[in-house]
């Protein structure tokens, strides 16, 4: 068998360092080419271990300081990209069959769409590519054949309960959540959280950006619209259940009232191997499920009124169009506000309400309507946040 | 579409009456022939609904008592069998499709293989066949091109967890157990326990073997030796796990740690169904599971000191050729003697494992070492029993 090869766009992120951590398990993927952002010291060190023939990184400032971490090591002559030229240098990278689009945020969005364009089997941990353009995303992957297999473990869940079945037999899709460090506590405590008290998530460790999606159940809003595009569901053919030992990582309802459902261990690294070797299952690195160890699994109903995002969510869904890319936009300028100690946690979702309800949903034709609504949602929640802030 | 059609063995059972009740919901069903054993008043009133052009009874004195009943309605002529040839032929009919083998006990064993033999699909609710010669059923489903269909909740649950999946990936099939009622039992009360206790399952509700079975784990020991049979799985790749709420059916966990589960409501029409229309999954009659009301699912591992019957399961089947029809027949003796209150329940294991130490396990050539092996630890339970009895 030829060794399969990768790409990753943001390689030093939390899904792309599991990432090489897979390619290195498996021992047969051989990794073309990197994307990453301003970390360039780690980024240096996998550079050196992976040897990419490209690599991509922010700008002139970041290839310097790689060329210089580089300097120490062995590493032959390579070539560099910068910014999203450069992302998108990696996601087309000729060589590469399988790319791996792990940034977080609207910066892995062109380059995506790139990819799948290309027909590259994309490996998806980024959801707001699919929740800003779900429409032009799998429109392209039709048209080109290309296969999107999701790497948010929820919808690597799904992925892997519809082996084997029909759409049309399918009735619907459940998400689980973990219901995030604030699922027992007072809408007064949500509004007063600390950074570090919405950082500490309960079963899962991730980047920042995701963790306060999560606190804020944000993110599992974000993750009805990816299901929306990736499976072909309509908004009350998707639900959420809140399980807080997230054992349970998502389930499928069939119209036989069967449910199938998908457990393991809460381990980035199995979704992305899942991805990798799909539609092979290969033996892990990672310990089995102990159901001896399992007290318990729980299951409750979201609390929407404590946690209004995803319910933003779910009308963003329903409204289509551009609402979806709008609020993705406004979100990611909030969470990086409260992040910044600027606003308080329950602000981020006064901030999305607000800019959804200034904006009227257009159709969603190409990239450029699709940038620019994203633009306008940043614009507008920028506003919002001033004003936010001042009043705090 | 023509109409698809069923022969039931054991239609006035458990499992035939709801194979009945999911006939009569689909709608598109024709059943052909019908095998009851005594109860004549409910085999007619299923008679006359549903017009088999042949059935099956006990003896001459069930088939006037039949006609008795018969009488009162307007049903047409019928050809009425006896016994087991009557079985054989309700089991081998021509214009039967699909065959619901739900007999209990060893009664069904030799209707069953003729089934398979005649390249009948067989839903297979009566695991003794199995479990007795599961090396003759397979081997006639694989020269004849019958397919065996679980009616069994758990078997049924691996059946659709193993969908468009590839046996080498499979690590392992993890059956749950209810547990039964003496789950949280003393041994002493276990040894003490009454009839009524014994049938009072926790989650489902089932024939009175079957129940036993359940309150001794026998059950989960046979449905071990038959998921052996049906999947091509060994002893050491067929785990149990104790579940009580019965939500969870039953699990298969791949080489890459993944866990498949089926979950659903308990009630049996659900795997009848599925087997029926398999490989199409249809609306049933039955409510949807709603995850809300579902407090909270626990797991734990099976105490096999307290249940003694599961780990005779295990041996037997390690032990292979003779032993499990050897098991199988000593239980059913043991059984029937607990419900007709000469034993104690734990008298059960003491005479299944005499009954196992004193047989020398022989190679399963075909029908008659199966049978003889039958009909050998049937005499010694018998003597075990006077024994035991005389010793109580």
């Amino acid at each position: 068998m030829s060794k399969s090869t990768i790409s990753i766009l943001g390689s030093t992120g939390s899904i792309g360092c599991n990432t090489l951590k897979v390619v290195e398990f498996l021992g047969n993927i051989r990794v073309v080419a990197l994307g990453a952002g301003r970390n360039m010291e780690k980024f240096a060190a996998q550079v050196a271990k992976f040897k990419p023939e490209l690599v991509s990184v922010d700008n002139e400032k970041c290839a310097e300081e790689l060329l210089e971490h580089l300097h120490k090591t062995n590493t032959k002559a390579l070539r560099i990209e910068l910014n999203e030229k450069g992302l998108i240098a990696v996601a087309t990278h000729n060589e590469a069959t399988t790319v791996v689009s792990a940034t977080v945020g609207a910066v892995g969005f062109v380059p995506t769409l790139r990819a799948l364009e290309a027909g590259k089997r994309v490996a998806l941990a980024n959801k707001e590519t699919l929740v800003m353009a779900g429409e032009l995303m799998t429109k392209a992957a039709r048209e080109s054949g290309a296969e999107i297999l999701p790497v948010d473990s929820e919808h690597n869940a799904l992925h892997q309960c519809l082996r084997g079945e029909k759409r049309e037999e399918v009735k619907r899709l459940i998400l689980t959540a973990s219901g995030g460090p604030f699922r027992e506590k007072s809408k007064t405590e949500i509004e007063n959280a600390t950074r570090e008290e919405a950082l500490n998530h309960p079963t899962w460790e991730m980047g920042d950006k995701i963790t306060i999606d999560s606190a804020t159940l944000m993110n599992k809003g974000l993750e009805v619209i990816e299901a929306h595009w990736l499976f072909d569901f309509d908004a009350d053919e998707i639900g959420v259940v809140v399980h807080p030992q997230s054992v349970v990582h998502s389930m499928v309802e069939f119209i036989d009232g069967s449910i199938i459902a998908q457990l393991g261990v809460t381990d980035m690294k199995h979704a992305i191997q899942y991805a990798l070797t799909y539609p092979k299952r290969q033996k892990n690195c990672l310990p089995p499920l102990d159901f001896a160890q399992i007290s318990k699994l729980t299951f409750e109903n979201p609390d929407l009124d404590k946690f209004p995002c995803l319910a933003l969510a779910y009308k963003a869904l329903k409204q289509g169009g551009t609402m979806p890319a709008t609020l993705n936009a406004a979100n990611e300028i909030a969470v990086q506000a409260f992040l910044d100690g600027k606003i308080r946690l329950s602000d981020i979702a006064r901030i999305n309400e607000a800019v959804m309800n200034e904006h009227e949903s257009g159709e969603v034709k190409n990239l450029e309507t699709v940038l620019k609504a994203d633009e306008n949602a940043r614009k507008k929640a920028i506003m919002k946040l001033e004003k936010t802030a001042s009043a705090t």
